[in-house]
Order: C-alpha cells, then structure tokens, then sequence
C-alpha cells in the first residue's frame, strides 16, 4: 500500500516532507560524516540542531524572553507528576474535562493538596466545564487546565482569566493548532506526538519567576529549574526526536506558521463537522460549543456499523479510525500535518458508507 | 566528508544496516503506508515492532521469565531517582565508582538512607573499588553498582556477590558488550545510547519480586510496577526510538550475538591497549585493572598536544576524541557497533602522530 491517510491520535501523521529529508539526512547529516543519531549531544553539530528547534518554536509561538523552553522526556505523563512537584505548596486548583485532565489531578494529589474546581466528568466529558462554572482562587498556587482532549473531540473554546494565578496547560493535542498567547499561560506543556514531532519528546514552556520553587524530593529529569540552569541537558536528551521536531516546525513555518494553519484547521474541521451536522447516519459526539479543531469525534446509532466503517475505511486507505477505547465509536484526529486532501476523501467515503447503510 | 569514524561517549556510531533500513522504511513500513514515527503505539502494526524489540533483548541477554523488561524515558538519570523511589525503604549501600555512580548516589539521598560504601572518587576514579573493598550489609535494601564507568574508561572486572542482597547496576555505558548473568542482579537499566540504539530510551530490566515496592510518591513514569503493569505504555514510549533499538539488536543477532561482539570488543580494545602500553608519546588513564573494553582513555604528557591530536584526528575522520570534560585527554568509545577496521585506523593514525610529535 501507498502512502495512507493515518487519522491516528498520536503518534500521529507528520509532514511527509520532514519525513523525506530525515531519510535524506539518515545515514550522513550536512557532510558530518554521520547520523544525526550518532551525534553526541555535546557536540556543536548537535547543539546547532537543538537550538533550531528551540529557535523555531519561540518564532512559531511567539514565546517571550522571559519563558523558559526546555525539551524533555517523559510524555505529558511525567509532566503530570512535575507540575505539583516544581509548584504545589499550598493548594491548587484543577479543572478536569478529561481522562488526562482527570490522570493529571490524581498525579499531583501525590505531592499535596491538589482541588478538582470544576468537571464534566458526569456528563461523559462530552463538553468542558463553561467558564463561569471555574472559580478562580486567588490563593491558589496555579490553575490546571488541558485546552483539547484527544479522547472526547473537546477544546476550551475561550482561555479562563486567572488574574494573577498561574494557568498550567496541558497543551498536548492542539499546541500550534491556533494562536496562543503564551502570555496568558504560567507553564504550557506538551507532549510532542501530535503537532511536533515524535513521541519521547515533552515541550515545557515556564515563565521564569516559576523557576526555584521546586520541592527537594523532585527527581532531577522531571525539576524544571535543574533542566533550564542546564539547557535541558542535564542528561542526553532525546537527541533524535528534537531534529525531527526541527524539520516539523520547518514545514509549519513553511506554511506559512500558526496563524496561516489555523485557518486550514478551521477549514479541515468544519468540512466534518458540517458533514456530520446534515448526516442522518454519523452525529458528531461533543457538544457543539467546545468541538476539537483536532479531533473529530463521532459515530453512528449502530455499534457493529461502527466497526463496519473502521474497517472498511482501512481497506480504503482512511487508517486508525477507531476512537478511544474510553469513548468508543470513531474519531479522526486531524492534526496540523494532515493534508486537506485526507479530510476530503474520509468526507466521500464517509458519503458513500452512508449511502450504502441507511 | 563520506561516514566518518565516530569514537563519541554517547550518543555514538551505530551499525550502519540499522541506519540503512530506517532510511528505506522510513516513509512506509512494510507497506502499512506509514513511518514508524506515525504509528499509534496502541496498533498491532507497532505492539509488534515493541513485542520485537523486547524478545531480541531477552534473547541476546538471556533474560530470565521471572524478570520484567522495561522501555522507559527519561534516561539513567531518570533511573537515578527511580531505583530509590522504587526499591529504597531502610538504608542502600552505594559503590562510587566515577561520576555517575556519584550522582545516582546523590541523587538517592533524596529520597533516604542511601550510603555510599566504598569510593575511588579521591583516586580521580582512576580504577573502580576492589571487591575487598565492598562489604555487603545483608540488611541493605540493595547494592548499587556502575559496571562500567564512560567517563574515566574503567569497568567492573568482576561483579561482586552480593548473597541475598538484590544487586542494582547501571549498565548503560556496556550492556550487551560482554555476557553478564542476569541472574546475578536485582535491577539492570541501562540509557539506550552506546549499545543499544538512539537517545530517549531507557532499559530497566527488574526481577519481579522486587516490584510492588515503590512509594506512594513514585511518578507514575517512574514508577516500575505501574509501568510492568501497563506493559511500559501507560503512556505513550519512545515509539521510534524503540523501533531503532530493534533494528540494532537484530544487527547484534547478526554478528553472532553477545558472546561473539565480546570477542570482538577484547580484541578491539586490547588493539588500542597494547599500543599504548608500548607508546612513548601516550598513555592509558584508567588502572590496568580494571580497564574498559568499550571507553580507552589515554593523553600525552601535553594538554597542548591532546588538543591537537584531537584536532588533527578529527580532520583524519576520526570523530570525537576528546576526552570528557571532568577528566581531560582523550577517549575513544568503542561500542559494539564501533567496526575493527575504525580502531585499526585509529592506531595507524596514533603511530604516525607520535613519529611525528616525539
């Protein structure tokens, strides 16, 4: 087979162009007489690659002077356990509208008193606590929010006002899918398996004057102020990943950045949404006001037809439909490298099933 | 410049069929119509690429059924914490052997009674202590250990025994470099980026009994028994990183495994040894005792000249012979995937350095 159209949640399709000039690039990168695997991170050939990838970043998201961008490991996951570890002391406050978002209030419920403001977990998570539903907490040592959940299709549709309470936001599944100001935000995390790069690499983004306040007991890998006084090379870090992340943020730049793809994204969703408004087959699962630009989650009234569709998209080249196994029916993560060609043929075939099944 | 000879510390040279393949496949794996990279770790298309990976490992290490095999992040560091978090309840015994073995130990205190038993730290490391040294408390939760020591290029001639004491090393500077019984060890982790493949893999290899023991505080990322648990996905792994590994140790396979690339590490490194014991412009770092099959180190009698040697071999295609910067000189690394013909050009170049500079 081809090329597919992979509608995987992450790791998830990436820009082919990176992937071609990674294969390129394999065995000898820019005449080094080696792999960009092979590099010791200590070297200026690497450094030079890390601080490209750093450099594009802060372009792409316009991240100020006075944010630390550290690269790192541990998924999403580790950074559940580092946010309470570098900031909880006295209390904080989490808003949970997800399965993450809800792993991530019981991670930090190890290190101190972590407070769920706010939940849909009763409703399913089929939609994200309203703003007016969170009450800030001026005392509070941070406010937690996760701006898309990967499992429910959901996005926060306007950033919470946290005065002057730093918002941490577990940014996984839509960073540099629209415009952030990052002045908004204390911390942004994420993993990179969606809008990066390659899973095994973590982007934490901190306002500095966090920094230096991390309990005595954090593991040194997961201490954000250990990490920036070493450039995030306290130890290797995942050297390999953060080149390919390199030749992914190239292509979005290429695309003209964040602004210019968020108008694709906006266009790419709204071809499936709109189709799934007017389907008499497949409904959309999350509720209208807070729908994910990233994925799309929906399914029809009929659970075998479900695994009908998935399947027969498959053999069609329309890969890794299923939605999560928490959630059930089907979603189609539409992350910034998937092309608007792939929405389009996934929207004929979803036409065409209909047409067979109703 | 055309591949060159690659002595860095790690990360380092990797087999160049390894590399090969990745190219070849890297825009479509085995007509799935996708990279590896864009896989979702929960498709049965990657479970089979991770499943892969893990049986070359039990295989080429003769890892026994009553162990755990673990693909973490975070690296040895990350595993400096973990050991403690995981397995520290009374009091550890630490041998410290060079300067990681002196950070797992730091890194240890934070968590309680970790002692250190036995040292060489006021030596410069030169050599490891001698197993008369170590005296093994049958109380200690564990027995760290660091087999082989990347920076001053000395090894752990014989692993002590340690009775009923679990023994905890860290390998990662000679995993799969020589036989080493499993069975003599408690925890074996190793960072995968000298024998095993790219950075952002951590190896944890944990005998069964020994898990269930991590305290509450334990990330989840960190934590052993989560993680066997969850089959290393409780979260999303270093899916690509992963995938390499494989392919580096089916190279391994190919060469005739462990006992076969021993073979070919003591005549490699004796090939550099031998020329050093009867040069008269270099010579050896580490005790003769307890050298290094897989880090020589070695320097002339000028800082002056180290720095030109290294400049000059450089030009030659011979990579990354500084030495580490807390030991000065110079060191070649010479892993398993590090080809006899690079460490014979090595030497040739070595002689007519010296001819020219005596």
């Amino acid at each position: 087979m081809d090329r597919v159209f992979n509608f995987a949640a992450g790791p998830a399709v990436m820009p082919e162009e990176a992937l071609r000039r990674a294969a390129a690039e394999m065995l000898n990168y820019k005449g080094t007489g080696m792999s960009v695997m092979e590099m010791s991170h200590r070297s200026a050939a690497y450094q030079e690659i890390f601080d490209h990838t750093v450099a594009r970043l802060r372009q792409l998201m316009d991240i100020p002077a006075d944010y630390e961008v550290l690269l790192l490991q541990g998924g999403a996951t580790g950074q559940f356990a580092a946010v309470a570890m570098n900031l909880l002391s006295g209390f904080a406050s989490y808003v949970d509208s997800g399965h993450f978002a809800h792993s991530a209030w019981m991670e930090a419920m190890k290190y101190g008193d972590a407070r769920c403001i706010a939940s849909t977990r009763e409703e399913g998570y089929r939609r994200v606590p309203a703003n007016d539903e969170i009450t800030v907490d001026p005392s509070a040592d941070y406010l937690y929010i996760t701006t898309n959940n990967t499992i429910y299709g959901t996005r926060i549709p306007e950033i919470p006002d946290t005065g002057a309470v730093p918002l941490v936001a577990d940014m996984s599944s839509n960073i540099l899918s629209q415009p952030y100001d990052v002045r908004r935000f204390g911390v942004v995390f994420a993993g990179a398996q969606k809008n990066i790069g390659p899973a095994g690499l973590t982007v934490v983004i901190v306002r500095k004057d966090l920094l230096g306040r991390a309990r005595k007991e954090t593991p040194n890998v997961l201490n954000w102020t250990v990490m920036a006084d070493k450039g995030s090379m306290l130890n290797t870090p995942p050297t390999y990943a953060i080149y390919m992340a390199g030749l992914c943020l190239d292509w979005l730049a290429d695309q003209g950045g964040v602004a210019a793809i968020y108008q694709r994204n906006l266009q790419k969703s709204a071809l499936l949404y709109d189709y799934l408004d007017q389907s008499r087959l497949f409904h959309g699962i999350a509720d209208k006001g807070c729908r994910s630009l990233m994925n799309v989650t929906f399914r029809t009234e009929d659970d075998a037809l479900d695994v009908a569709f998935v399947q027969e998209a498959a053999a069609n080249g329309l890969c890794s439909l299923k939605g999560h196994r928490v959630a059930g029916g089907m979603r189609a993560s539409i992350y910034n490298a998937m092309p608007l060609e792939g929405v389009q043929t996934l929207v004929r075939f979803m036409e065409s099933f209909e047409k067979q099944h109703r």
